[in-house]
C-alpha cells in the first residue's frame, strides 16, 4: 500500500471541500448570524489545515496508483469528506450530535437522502445549501470533480482507477481518449442539465433558493428538501420538472454524450434505456391503477404514482405526499424499484439497470445450455460481448449484496424496530434512495434508530454509492500489506 | 420434446402413488370409516387408471432422454403427483376446498410443511399419515425412489439428467458407477435413518404413530406434525431427537456415504459441512443470548433456541413453541437461515450451504483480483477445481432467486396482508421452510391469502423445491419445439 498517494489524495478532498463550503459561509455571514458563520469558518480552516498537511508535508517518491490504492483512496476519500462535512452541522447547533450529522452528511454525498432532522425548515439558510450541495457534489463523484478541474497533462498521477472505483458500475466507460476530457465532459453535462432545471423552475414560479437546491437535490438524485414536507407544497408543474429531471438524471450520462455526438441511433438501440424506460412505464402504470381509489382523478393518480416511482427508481426519494396509506401492492413496487435503481454511469444508485441486463442475458444463455447443453454461446450488450470476468462479477455483486442486505437487516434488528422498518430502511440506505416504508416512511426520520444503527445505515449508504468492493477492501488485512 | 417418454415417465409416477396410497387405504378402513375409505379407494383408482394409460397406451419408440426432457419430466411429475394427492384430502371431506388440499399436498411433497389447516387434530388418521408420508417421499425425491427400485439392468432410460433436474445443487454426484446403486445407497440410508429415529422416539416415550409421522416429517426435513400445537407436547428428550434429526437430515447424503465406507478423513475435511455445523452453532449462540429473558433457565432458552434453529436452517419448520414473541433480531436471524438452508445433496431446502461456499470463494477470488488485477486464479473446493460454468449458474441462481422473491412477494401484496407477513410466506415457501411471521407465524396457517395467493405460494413451493430452472423451463416456448 502506498499510503503517502492516499495521503495525497486525501489532502486535495479535503481542501476541495473547504472550497465548497465557501458559499455557505457567505450566506452564513449575510443570513444567518454568529453562530452558523463561525461554524462554516472554523470548519473551513479545520478541513483546510488537515488537507494541508496531508498534502503538502508528505510527498509520495513513488505516484503510481494500482487498483487497490485506487480502491482505498475512494474509500477513505468518502468517510474523509463526510467526517468533515458534518462539522459545521454540529458547530452551528443546527444538528447537536455529531453522530446524527455524520449520518445526515453521509446521507447527502451518497446522495441517499435519508434524515434525522424532523423540522427541516428550522435550520440555517446556509446550512440548508450545505446539505443540499453535498447532494450535487456526491452525485457524479468527488474525486471525478478533481479530476475534471485538474490542469491538463498535470494529473497523470490520476488514474483509471479511481474513475472506475468511484463510479464502479460494469459500463464505466471513457468518452474521451484522455480521462481529464472524460471527467470535463461528464460534469459539464452535469452543470448544463443543472442550470436548465433551475431556470425552468424559476420559470414555473419556484423562489430561486428553492430552485438551486430542488435541482441540486434532483440532480444528484439525493432527495433532500428545504421543506419539511418534502416536495409536497410545490405546484404540479414543479413537481412535474422535477420528476422529469430526475428520470434525466438517471440515465447513463453516456447517452447524453452520444447525443451531443449525434450518434442518435446508439442512442435508441441502447438496452439500458430501453429496459430502464419499460420498467418506468409499467411501474407508473401498475402503481396508477392501484391508487386510482385514493385521488379524485385519474390524472391526479398518475400524476402522483409518476413521480414517486421516477423517485424511487433513480433513487431520489423526494415526494410529493405520504405514501405510507398506499395499498401493499404499491409499496411492494415501490421496494423492488429501489432495488432496481437507476442506470449505469447515472448519478442514481441501486443495483443498476444495466447490472440486470447482463444477469437477464446470463440467465437467458443458462436456459439456452439447459435445452441444448452443446450449444457455446456467448452474451452480447449493445453489439459488445460481454467477459467471463464481469459476469463472474456480477454474480459475486449480487451474491455480496445479498448477504450485506441481510446482514445489516438482522443486526439493525438488535435496535428493535419492526421487520418493516429495518429491511426498508437498508434498502433504501444501500440502494441510496432515502425514506423507507414503517417508521422510516417518507413522512418520518431515521432517528427511530440508536448511534450503532446509524452508523450501520451509514455504512450500507457509503457500501451502496461506492458499488460494494472499494469499502470492503478496506477491511481485507492484505490491502495493507507491503507491495512485494 | 420427446412427449412419449414425458408420458411414460408421468404414467410411472401415478402408478407408484397409487401404491403409496394403500397404508393410508388401510387406516381408513380401520380406523376412519366410509368416507376416507372411499376417498382413498377411489383417488387410487384415479391415479392407477391415469398411470397406466399414460404408460401402457403410450409407448415411445425413442427411448432417449436428454437434458430438456429430464427437466421436464421433473416439473410435471411434481405438478402430477400433487394434483392426484390432494384428491383424498378433498373427497374425504378433510380439507373441502380443492386448491387447498393443492396447496397442502404440495407443501407436503415439497416438504414445506406450510398448512392452511387449523384444526389438524380433527383430520382421519388415513389423511393424518398420508400428508406426513408425502415429506418422506418428496424429501429424497419421488424419480430417485422410482429409480433406486427399477430393477438392475433395466431402466437405462432415466439417466443421470433426471437424478440432476431433481436434486440439483452443484453437487450432486455420483456415489456409485451406475445410477441405481447411487439411488439405492441414498435410500437406503434414508430408510435406515429413518428407522433408527423412530425407534428412539418410542423409547423416548412417544406413540408409534407419533412417531413414525413426525419421524417421516422431519426426515423428509418437512414439518407437518399430527397435533395442532406441532412438536410442542412432546417430552423434551423426544423433542431434542427431533431436532438432532433434522439437523443430521440437513447434512449431504455423500456423507453418510464416506463415513460407510470408512473415508473419515475426508468427512472432517468436507468445508460445507464444517460451515453448516459452524452456522448452526453461531445462530444457536445468538438466539440463546437473545431470548434468555423469555425463559425461567439458560438450559429451557438453549433447548428452544437449538430446536427452532435447526428446523429453520434445516427447511423444516416444525416448533416447540410460538417464536412470534421472540424479539426482532432472532425473527432476523431465523429469517436468514431460511434463506441458508441445509447443505446440498439432503432432504432440506434453501439456497443450500453448498451456493454459499462457492460464492464465498468467488468472492475471495475477486477481491484477489482487485488487489492483485494480474494474478490468474481458480478456485477450489474439497481439493477439486471449481468449473466456470458451475460459479456462472450459481451466480444466475441467486439472481433468477432474487427476482422470483421480489416478484411474488410484490404480487401477493395484491391480498392486500402485509409486507412482514408476504415477505416471510414468500420466502418461508420457496425456501420449504414452512411457517413465517406475522399473519402466517407458527401458531397460524396460510388461510389468510386468497385462491391466487395459496396457488403463487405453491408454485414458489415447486420453484424452491426443484431448483428453479426446471419449472421455469415449462414456461419457455422453445422447450416444447421439435428436436431438430
Amino acid at each position: 500500500m502506498n499510503y503517502k498517494i492516499v495521503s495525497n489524495y486525501l489532502g486535495r478532498i479535503l481542501l476541495l471541500e473547504a472550497i465548497t463550503m465557501t458559499p455557505s459561509l457567505i450566506m452564513a455571514i449575510f443570513a444567518d448570524g454568529l453562530m452558523p458563520t463561525l461554524a462554516f469558518a472554523s470548519s473551513m480552516l479545520a478541513a483546510a489545515a488537515v488537507g494541508s498537511v496531508l498534502l503538502f508535508c508528505i510527498r509520495p517518491k513513488n505516484r503510481s496508483i494500482y487498483s487497490r490504492e485506487g480502491c482505498v483512496i475512494v474509500a477513505l476519500s468518502w468517510i474523509t469528506i463526510s467526517l468533515f462535512g458534518a462539522l459545521p452541522m454540529t458547530l452551528s447547533g443546527a444538528i447537536p450530535s455529531y453522530i446524527d450529522a455524520v449520518f445526515e452528511t453521509v446521507s447527502g454525498f451518497t446522495t441517499t437522502g435519508a434524515t434525522i432532522i424532523a423540522d427541516i425548515e428550522s435550520l440555517p439558510m446556509s446550512v440548508l445549501y450545505w446539505r443540499s450541495f453535498t447532494h450535487w457534489l456526491g452525485g457524479m463523484g468527488v474525486l471525478v470533480f478533481i479530476l475534471a478541474i485538474v490542469p491538463e497533462g498535470h494529473g497523470s498521477g490520476m488514474p483509471f482507477q479511481i474513475l472506475r472505483a468511484e463510479s464502479p458500475t460494469p459500463t464505466a466507460g471513457k468518452l474521451a481518449p484522455k480521462l481529464h476530457l472524460t471527467a470535463r465532459i461528464l460534469y459539464s453535462i452535469y452543470f448544463g442539465l443543472t442550470v436548465i432545471q433551475i431556470i425552468i423552475l424559476v420559470i414555473g414560479g419556484m423562489p430561486l433558493f428553492d430552485a438551486v437546491t430542488a435541482s441540486f437535490s434532483t440532480a444528484g438524485t439525493g432527495g433532500f428538501s428545504i421543506k419539511n414536507d418534502s416536495f409536497a407544497s410545490y405546484n404540479p408543474f414543479c413537481q412535474t420538472t422535477l420528476a422529469v429531471f430526475m428520470l434525466l438524471f438517471g440515465v447513463n450520462f453516456n447517452i447524453y454524450f452520444l447525443i451531443l455526438i449525434g450518434e442518435f441511433r446508439r442512442v435508441f438501440k441502447n438496452s439500458e434505456l430501453r429496459t430502464y424506460l419499460s420498467i418506468v412505464a409499467v411501474s407508473v402504470a401498475a402503481v396508477t391503477v392501484n391508487v386510482l381509489k385514493m385521488f379524485n382523478s385519474a390524472g391526479e393518480a398518475l400524476h402522483h404514482a409518476f413521480f414517486q416511482v421516477v423517485s424511487i427508481i433513480t433513487t431520489t426519494g423526494g415526494t410529493t405526499l405520504d405514501y405510507e396509506p398506499w395499498p401493499e401492492f404499491s409499496h411492494g413496487v415501490l421496494l423492488l424499484l429501489m432495488v432496481v435503481g437507476a442506470c449505469a454511469g447515472s448519478t442514481g444508485g441501486g443495483v443498476k439497470i444495466s447490472r440486470l441486463v447482463i444477469m437477464w442475458k446470463a440467465f437467458r444463455t443458462e436456459i439456452k445450455k439447459l435445452l441444448h447443453p452443446h450449444t457455446v454461446s456467448s452474451i452480447e450488450m449493445d453489439g459488445e460481448v460481454i467477459e467471463r470476468s464481469t459476469l463472474s462479477r456480477c454474480g459475486v455483486f449480487f451474491f455480496v449484496y445479498m448477504i450485506l442486505v441481510a446482514l445489516s437487516t438482522v443486526l439493525l434488528a438488535l435496535d428493535g424496530c419492526d421487520i418493516e422498518t429495518n429491511f426498508s430502511a437498508v434498502l433504501a440506505c444501500i440502494n441510496n434512495v432515502g425514506p423507507g416504508f414503517g417508521l422510516v416512511g417518507p413522512a418520518l426520520t431515521y432517528n427511530c434508530f440508536s448511534a450503532g444503527g446509524k452508523i450501520l445505515l451509514a455504512f450500507d449508504m457509503l457500501l451502496g454509492r461506492l458499488g460494494l468492493f472499494p469499502l470492503i477492501l478496506l477491511f481485507v488485512p492484505s490491502t495493507w500489506s507491503k507491495r512485494k
